[in-house]
C-alpha cells in the first residue's frame, strides 16, 4: 500500500516544522551533562546461587555478586515460591488473558487478595500490576472521591506517591520529612470537618530511616484525617508475620490504607492495598489504573501467595537479614567507610559526588566483580550521592569481608573521603 | 507498643469529623444504582485446553468455555511460550529484584527489547510493566518535554491514553472518532511550527473498527505533527510478521511511536513502545512510570520473546483467528442476532441496556456454561451495552454452533431485540 501513496511529505517539508527529535535528544543530553545518564547493567540472576549473578558484557558473560538487590530476602529463588510459579503456569498457562473484569480474574489472584487482607488484618485487599500503580491509582482515586480533600504528604515520599498526589489534582501540603510538629501545624490550620489524607512511608528506602507510624496515627485521630502508609520496603521484613513496621508497632488497625509491593521482599511482581471493604471497593470501581489493564498472571499471584505464607510462618529470613545488615554496617564502619545512619536493613555509603559515585560503582564491578548501583539525583538530593547496599541473609560473613576490602581499595584509589575525612556531613 | 499508647482518640472524636467511609460507600452505591457494579468472575484457565476453563462458584468449581478472552490467539498456553517461561524461572528465579536501573535489568528483558525494535522496524524499544503504563508514561512524558505541545486525541481513545494526556497537563483537542476532516481542521488552525502530537489507536477494541493509519500519517506530515499509535489490539494479529495494522498497511516507518502490549495476543504481561533512539531514551530518562518501578520478571520477558518470535514466523494462528471470527459473525447473523459491524476479529453483539446485558451474560454462564462478560458504560456509551465476543483459533465450528444456540435461547428468554427488531441502531 505504501507504494501507491504519495511520497511522504516530511522530506520536502518546510524547515519551520517543529524539530521533535532535537527536543528529545536535548532532553537526554541534559541528563548526560548532569552526569545522571544511566546505562542499565545487563544481569542474569542465578536461581539457587543468589546473590551471585551473570553480568552480560560486550566481552562476554562474567560472574558477579549483587549487593543492591531489592529481593531483600532472596525469596525470588525460594523453592516454595518457584514451585508455586512453575506449577501454576503448567496448569493455567502464562498470561491472565484479560482485565480483572473481562476474563482476567484468575483464581490465584483471588486467593492472593484474601492472603493480603489476612496479613494486614483488614477486611479486604486489592492487587495492582505494581507498587507504583497501586500508589498512583489509590491516592489519586481516594483524594478525588473525597470532596475538597487536602493531601498532607511527607517531603521524601516516593515518586509513585507524588504521581498519585499530582494526578488527584487536589490541594496538597508537603510536611518536612518525619516532622510531627510540622505535620501538626498543617493539620491544625484546617477545619476539623475538612477531608484530609496523610500519605507517608514506613521505611524510607534511600536513607533507611523509619516514619513515626503511631504518632502520625495519633495526629490523624486528633485532627480527623485519613492515613495512607507505603510499606513497600518493610513488608515481609518487619513484624512477627512480616506485615511490616505497622505490625511490629501494633498500629495496623489504626491505618486506613496499607500499601505494599510483591516485588521486593516477596521476590515476585505486583502491588496492593489492604483496607476496609468500602475503600477497596471504591478504588476497585473508580481507579482507571486498576480497571483498564490486564490482570497479573496466575503464576505470579500464586508465587506471591507462597512467599507471603512462608514469611508469615518463618522469621529465619528476617533474622538473617537483620544480622547480616548489622554485620555489614559494623565491618564497613570499622574500616573507616562513611556509613550513613540507618535504622533498618539498608546500608547507605556516602560519596557526595555523582561522578565519583559512578566511578566507584564502575570500579567495584570491573575490578572486584561486585555490583552496587550508584544512587544519584533525582533519587537522592545532590551532594548526598551514595552507594546503597542491601545485605540479604545470603550475603554471608565472607562476602561481607570481601565487600569491605573492595570498598576500601576503591575509596583509596578514587580519593573518596573516608568517615574521618568528612566534617559536617551526616555520615 | 500499642498497649502503652493512649486510647485511640477516634472513639471520643467529636461528630463533626469528616465521615470518610460514608463517602467511599456512596461512591460504590452510585455505581450500583447505575447497574455498573462489577462482580469479577473467578476463573482458572486450563493450559492445553483453552478456551475451556474452571469457574469457581460458591457451590464449587465447574467447567465453562471462555468467549471473551483477550489472549486472542491462545498464546498464553503455547508450548514454546510455556517452556520459555518455565525454563527461565528455573534458571533465573521469579522476580527481577529491582528497578531497571537498580539491579532489575535482566538479560531476557534486554533481548525482548531488541526483538520488539526489530518487529516494528524501529531503532529501539522500551518495555513497561503494562500497556496501560506504557501509554500513560510515554504520552505524558513526550508531551511534557515538547514546549507548548498540543495533543490531538481520538475521541474513543483508551483510558490509559486519556490518563497520559491528562497527566501531561498540556493543551488537548479531541477529534471525532476516525474523522480525518475534523482532525485536519484542528491541525490547520495551528501554527505549523507548534509541537503537535496525534494519539490514536489502530484496532478499537470495543467496536472492532480500524483507524485510518496512513491518512493520519499524511496529515501529520502535511502539518508537521508527531504520531503515536496504540496497536494493543493488533500486535500479533495483523501484518505478515504480526507487527500490527501499520505493518499490514506498510506504514510502520511513518509512525513516530508504536505502542503495544504483551498481554493480549502475545499471551503474557507488559507493554512497550518502539521508536527512534532519541524518543526511547527521552522516555527512559524522564518517565517516572518507567523509572521508579520494579522491572518485569525475566520469565515473563522470555515468554513474551518466544511468543513474538513464534508469531513472526507463523501465520497459522492469525489465519485461524480470522477464519473463526468470520464464521462466528456469519453464524450469529444467520441466526438473526444483532452483530454490530466490525472489520476485525472482534464480534460485538448489541444489547442496548445495562441490566439486560448483565442478565444475558449471567444466563449464558449459569445455564449454558459460556462466559461472555457484559460491556457496559463507561467502557462503551450508554445505549450501546453489548456482549463482546472474541473468537480465537481454538473456538472451533462446533463451539461456534453451540454459542449460536445459547445466544438465541438467551435472546428469546430475556426478550432482547433480534436484528430485525431493531430500527435505527447500528446493528
Ligand atoms: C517507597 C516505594 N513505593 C513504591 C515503589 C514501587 O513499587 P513497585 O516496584 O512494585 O512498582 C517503590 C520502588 O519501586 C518504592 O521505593
Ligand atoms: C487500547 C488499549 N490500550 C492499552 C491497554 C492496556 O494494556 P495492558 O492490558 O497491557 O495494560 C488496553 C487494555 O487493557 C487497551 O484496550
Amino acid at each position: 500500500m505504501a507504494a501507491s501513496r504519495p511520497e511522504p511529505l516530511k522530506e520536502r517539508a518546510p524547515l519551520m516544522a517543529f524539530d521533535y527529535e532535537r527536543v528529545f535528544a536535548d532532553a537526554v543530553d541534559g541528563v548526560r551533562e548532569e552526569k545522571r545518564y544511566r546505562v542499565f547493567t545487563d544481569l542474569a540472576r542465578i536461581a539457587g546461587r543468589f546473590p551471585h549473578a551473570v553480568h552480560h558484557t560486550e566481552t562476554g558473560p562474567r560472574d558477579i555478586v549483587v549487593w543492591c538487590s531489592n529481593d531483600y530476602l532472596g525469596m525470588g529463588q525460594h523453592p516454595a515460591v518457584l514451585e508455586a510459579f512453575q506449577d501454576t503456569a503448567s496448569r493455567l498457562g502464562v498470561g491472565a488473558g484479560g482485565t480483572r473484569n473481562i476474563s482476567g480474574n484468575n483464581h490465584p489472584l483471588v486467593m492472593l487478595e484474601r492472603e493480603l487482607a489476612d496479613l494486614h488484618g483488614k477486611e479486604n485487599a486489592l492487587v495492582f500490576t505494581s507498587g507504583f500503580v497501586s500508589n498512583e491509582a489509590t491516592i489519586s482515586t481516594l483524594a478525588r472521591l473525597l470532596p475538597d480533600c487536602l493531601i498532607l504528604s511527607d517531603q521524601l515520599n516516593h515518586a509513585s506517591m507524588i504521581e498519585g498526589v499530582r494526578r488527584s489534582g487536589v490541594e496538597k501540603k508537603i510536611f518536612r520529612h518525619n516532622d510531627l510538629e510540622h505535620l501538626e501545624d498543617l493539620l491544625k490550620a484546617q477545619d476539623r470537618e475538612r477531608a484530609k489524607l496523610i500519605v507517608f512511608e514506613s521505611v524510607y528506602s534511600m536513607d533507611g530511616d523509619v516514619g513515626p507510624v503511631g504518632r502520625i496515627c495519633d495526629l490523624a485521630e486528633k485532627y480527623g484525617a485519613m492515613t495512607y502508609i507505603d510499606e513497600v520496603h518493610a513488608v515481609g521484613m518487619y513484624g512477627p508475620r512480616g506485615a511490616g513496621i505497622a505490625e511490629r508497632e501494633g498500629e495496623m488497625a489504626r491505618l486506613d490504607v496499607i500499601e505494599g509491593t510483591l516485588a521486593k521482599a516477596y521476590g515476585c511482581l505486583g502491588g496492593y492495598i489492604a483496607a476496609s471493604n468500602d475503600i477497596v471497593d471504591a478504588v476497585r470501581c473508580h481507579a482507571p489504573g486498576f480497571i483498564f489493564t490486564t490482570a497479573l498472571p496466575p503464576a505470579i499471584a500464586a508465587a506471591a501467595t507462597a512467599s507471603i505464607r512462608h514469611l508469615k510462618g518463618s522469621g529465619a529470613e528476617r533474622e538473617g537479614q537483620q544480622r547480616q545488615a548489622a554485620t555489614t554496617k559494623h565491618v564497613l564502619r570499622s574500616r573507616g567507610l562513611p556509613v550513613m545512619p540507618s535504622e533498618t536493613h539498608i546500608v547507605p555509603l556516602l560519596v557526595g559526588d555523582p561522578e565519583l559515585c559512578k566511578a566507584a560503582s564502575d570500579r567495584l564491578l570491573d575490578r572486584h566483580g561486585l555490583y552496587i548501583q550508584p544512587i544519584n539525583f533525582p533519587t537522592v538530593p545532590r551532594g548526598t550521592e551514595r552507594l546503597r547496599i542491601t545485605p540479604t541473609p545470603f550475603h554471608d560473613d565472607e562476602l561481607v569481608g570481601e565487600l569491605g576490602e573492595a570498598l576500601v581499595e576503591t575509596w583509596s584509589a578514587l580519593g573518596i573521603p573516608f568517615a574521618n575525612e568528612r566534617i559536617g556531613v551526616a555520615a
